[in-house]
């Protein structure tokens, strides 16, 4: 087997404007961002206020298809950390550059999500939106490497 | 603004093998799958293994891009359950078929990745695989309404 293109048509729902160009030396927690999503989708979001946290799956545009994905990462890039397999970090070199992420959502205004705690640039491309169901995504007794906790 | 296409090349990672034909009458608990990952992946899955549970990114093909996609739906086909739009739900059913969801890993054997709680058929294509890192997708005090929990 190797790899294939899935021939899907990916399409874009909404784009992330949060005014941010990298990211912020002290990481995301606390950044208010805006989906601002297609107007024809905005009763598509009807209900979803109801929430009070969504996750937000998007495309890590930033990463170019020419960059060359690297097998093994330092997670976060940090040489102290051990060389692991990208699969196993959040990294944007993979293979499809998908971000998911859980976010808090502050406030609905038609097409217009507030969202906090996305980490995600101005401009980044959202293309699917799911409400956080805590049956489907909270696991209490997850375990994870150390490195994944070192400071 | 109208949705755009991404232009994304979204390339197949691995398929999944459960061979299962159709959402099981009881759900998906307890049904155990194997994620067939593309063989020259295998080393970008080290250290996967020393985490309890991870989230798989799924394309959802048995959606056809021909099926309509409504804008409002009642939560898994229940009529009781209010209508709400598509983005407040995990219905198959919309702009991009993309399934997030959180499994337990219970066993890795070189490029097989063998899991439990997989809500995907046989055959669906995986594009791509993450840690779950509860500081990045745990949270304790998530608010659902109330259709979420009705039985």
């Amino acid at each position: 087997m190797t790899e294939e293109l899935l021939g899907a048509n990916l399409k874009v729902i909404g784009i992330v404007r949060n005014g941010i160009r990298q990211r912020p030396e002290s990481g995301w927690q606390g950044i208010v961002s805006e989906l601002v999503i297609d107007s024809h989708l905005t009763e598509a979001l009807d209900g979803l206020e109801e929430f009070s946290h969504i996750i937000v799956i998007y495309w890590m545009h930033q990463v170019s298809p020419l960059d060359k994905v690297a097998t093994k990462v330092h997670p976060q890039g940090r040489q102290e950390l051990p060389l692991v397999g990208f699969f196993a970090t959040r990294a944007p070199y993979r293979v499809n550059p998908v971000g998911v992420t859980t976010v808090r959502l502050l406030e609905r205004q038609g097409n217009i999500l507030k969202v906090e705690g996305l980490d995600a640039v101005d401009g980044t491309p959202v293309i699917d939106i799911k409400p956080y169901i805590p049956e489907h995504g909270a696991i209490s007794e997850a375990k994870v490497p150390s490195w994944v906790t070192k400071r």
